[in-house]
C-alpha cells in the first residue's frame, strides 16, 4: 500500500507522526507492506511558496492508494488565508479532483468517551453518515450582480445530478445492507427544496426498490438535528447531500464526544483515485508543538483508511490492519473516561504508545 | 389589537383555544382591548375545498395587526399533501406575502424544563436566533434539466440581496443592543459559499461599524451546531440566513427542551403587514382532540406576538400583556419538572388555567 501523507499545519505533524508509529507497529503482524511519502501541502507551505495544490500535485498524488491528512489551516483570521483559500485549495480540490464522492463519517460513542447528551450511551449513538461529497452548494456555482452597491444580489446554487445522487445513495444502501439493523434514512428538505429534494427523493425511492432488505426512512434536515440530540438511536445509516451533510456530521461529532475523537474519510468506492482520510478537528495552532494534541482521531482515521482502501483494492492485509487499529482504539478510549479529550494529561506520543500496546 | 386566528389542524384548535383563554384573562388588567377573527386555513380546509390561502385571503389578513397560528399539516405521508403544499401554501406564503423578513426564535431554557444536555442550566441556554425569512433557498428558484432521465440535473438557488440581508442584520444589531451581553454572532458558511457568504459577511461588517457597543463574532454553521450542544453559553444573539436558520433553530429548540416548548414569530419590524406567531411544533394529529396537547408553546408564542406587535404598533397595553404572559409561563414551567412535556399528565385546558392563575 502506497500512502501519501499530508501532515499539514499546527498539530497535524504531531498527530500524523503518532499515527504512523501505530502503522509501523501493526503492519508486521498483519503482513501489511506499505510505503509512505510526505507532501508539504498546507497553509504554511502556501504562505511560504504561494502554492496550494497544483494540477501537477494532483497528478502525482493519483499514483498513491490513499492519502492520510493531519490538518490544514493557519491562524484564524489571517487575512492572507481569507475566503477559504486553504479549504478550497486543498481539501475541496482533493475531493473534487479525485472524485471522492463519498464522505464517510462514523458517529460512534466509544467506551469511556463522554457524550454531552444525558442518558445516552454507546448503544444509542452508533451510526454512520454517508455524505455526498462532489455536488450541491460545494460546486462553487454562483455569482454577484451589482456587487458592492445597495442593489447587490448574489446567487449560490445547489447542483444535484441523478448520476451523482444515485451513486451516493447506492453506496449508502450497500453499507446499510452490511449492518445489523439494515436501516437507511435520507435527510433532505424536500418540503422547501422542491427541485434538489425531488431529484434526491426519486432516486432514493427507485434505488430502495432494489434493496427490499433495507428499511428506509426520510427526515427533514431540521428534524434530523432534533433527533440527533433527543433520540440519536433512531439512526443506523444516514445518506445526505453535501451541505446538510457538513452540518449534521459536525453535530454527529459533537454528540459522540467532539472533534477530538471524530474520524472521516473521503473516498471513491470505485477506486478510480485515492481516498483522503483525516480527523475532523482542525490544525489547532494554539496547542501545536507541545506534545499535547490528542492523536486518537487521526489514528482512528488511519484505521478507516486501511479498512476502506483495503476493501476497494482487495487488500486483505490492509483490512486486517485497519480492524486491529479500530479495536485498539476502542481499548484505549476508556483511559479518557472523566477527562477532557483535548487536555487529557497524556502526551501525543504517549497516546500513540497506548494504542500500540493495545494492538 | 385586531388578531387573526388560524387554529389549523390536529392539536392546533386546542392549543390556540387555551391561549385565547389566557388572552381573555390577561387583557383587562393590562387595559388591552382586542378582537379575534377565526380563519379556516389548514390542511383539512385544503382537502375539503381545494383552497390553501389565496391572494384574496392575504388581502383580508393584511387588515389585522397580527396572526396567531396553531399548527397546519395533515397526516404524514398523505399523498394529497405531498411536495409541501400546505407548508408552502400557508406558512411560506404568509412569510413572503407579508414580507415577514424576521423569524425570531428565542432559545431559552425555562425553569423546570429539562435540556437533553449534561451540565447545562438556564444560565447556559439563553439566546435568540434572528433568522432571515424571505430570501435564500426559500425563494423557490431552481429547475430541472432532463428530469426523469439518467442525465437529470436540478438546481436550487440561494438568493441573497444586500437589501434583504442588511435589514435583517440591522434588526439583529438593534436587538443585541437591548440585551445585557450585547453580543451578536453571524452564522454562515463563508469558506464554501463564497458568493452568498460574501454578501452576508460584508453587510455584517459594515453594519457592525455602526454599532461599536455590540461585540461580534462569526461561526461557520457546522461549528455552530457543535457549539450549541457543547457550549451554548457562547451565544447571545445569532443572525443567520434562512436555510441555516431553519436548521439551527430546530437544534436550538431541541436543547431548550424540545418542540413542546418552543415559540416563534415571523414579523415585519417596519409594520407594513401583520406578523405571524406560532409554536414550533406541528399539528400532531395522533394526539388531537384528546385534551392532552401541551399549549405552553402556543401561549408563549402569544406572549411574543403581544410584545413584538406592541412594539411595532406602539401599543403599550399589548407589550404589558405580553410581558405578563411571558412571566406567567416561567412561573408555570417548574410544574413540568421531571415530566415529559408532551405527556405531562395535565390536560390542555388545565395547563391554560395554570398559566391564568400565575398571571
Ligand atoms: C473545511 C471545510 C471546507 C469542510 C467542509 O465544509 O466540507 C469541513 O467543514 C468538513 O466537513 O470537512
Ligand atoms: C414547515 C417548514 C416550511 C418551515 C421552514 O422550513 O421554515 C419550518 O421548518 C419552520 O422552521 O418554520
Amino acid at each position: 500500500m502506497k500512502l501519501a501523507v499530508i501532515a499539514g499545519d499546527g498539530i497535524g505533524p504531531e498527530v500524523v507522526g503518532a499515527s504512523l508509529e501505530v502503522l509501523k507497529a501493526v503492519a508486521p503482524s498483519c503482513e501489511l507492506s506499505y510505503t509512505t511519502t510526505d507532501f508539504p501541502f498546507s497553509a504554511a507551505h502556501f504562505l511560504e511558496t504561494g502554492h496550494v495544490l497544483s494540477d501537477d500535485n494532483i497528478a502525482t498524488l493519483r499514483a498513491y492508494d490513499a492519502i492520510l491528512l493531519g490538518a490544514v489551516g493557519g491562524l484564524p483570521n489571517d487575512p492572507r488565508l481569507a475566503g477559504g483559500v486553504i479549504e478550497k485549495g486543498i481539501l475541496l480540490k482533493l475531493r473534487f479532483e479525485m472524485d471522492q464522492y463519498i464522505n464517510l463519517r462514523p458517529v460512534t460513542l466509544y467506551p469511556g468517551i463522554e457524550t454531552p447528551l444525558k442518558n445516552k450511551t454507546s448503544e444509542h449513538i452508533d451510526f454512520v453518515c454517508v455524505r455526498e461529497n462532489t455536488e450541491d452548494l460545494y460546486c462553487g456555482v454562483g455569482g454577484f450582480v451589482r456587487k458592492g452597491t445597495p442593489q447587490e444580489m448574489s446567487t449560490q446554487t445547489m447542483i444535484s445530478t441523478r448520476f451523482g445522487v444515485e451513486r451516493c445513495i447506492r453506496y449508502a444502501f450497500e453499507l446499510a445492507k452490511t449492518r445489523q439493523r439494515k436501516h437507511l434514512t435520507l435527510v433532505h428538505k424536500t418540503n422547501v427544496l422542491t427541485f434538489a429534494g425531488d431529484t434526491w427523493h426519486r432516486a432514493f425511492q427507485e434505488v430502495a426498490a432494489e434493496y427490499p432488505g433495507v428499511e428506509t426512512a426520510y427526515h427533514h434536515v431540521d428534524a434530523c438535528c432534533m433527533y440527533m440530540v433527543a433520540k440519536p438511536e433512531v439512526y443506523d445509516v444516514i445518506v445526505v447531500p453535501n451541505m446538510f451533510g457538513d452540518i449534521i456530521t459536525d453535530l454527529g461529532a459533537a454528540i459522540a464526544g467532539g472533534m477530538g475523537i471524530a474520524s472521516s474519510g473521503n473516498l471513491n468506492p470505485d477506486g478510480v483515485a485515492p481516498g483522503m482520510f483525516e480527523p475532523v478537528h482542525g490544525s489547532a495552532p494554539d496547542i501545536a508543538n507541545q506534545n499535547v494534541a490528542n492523536p486518537i482521531a487521526t489514528i482512528d482515521s488511519l484505521g478507516l483508511l486501511l479498512r476502506e482502501t483495503g476493501r476497494i483494492k482487495s487488500n486483505a492485509a490492509a483490512i486486517k490492519a485497519g480492524e486491529c487499529i479500530g479495536a485498539a482504539v476502542r481499548k484505549v478510549t476508556p483511559k479518557f473516561a472523566g477527562k477532557n479529550l483535548d487536555r487529557s494529561g497524556y502526551g501525543t506520543d504517549e497516546i500513540g504508545r497506548m494504542v500500540i500496546e493495545a494492538l
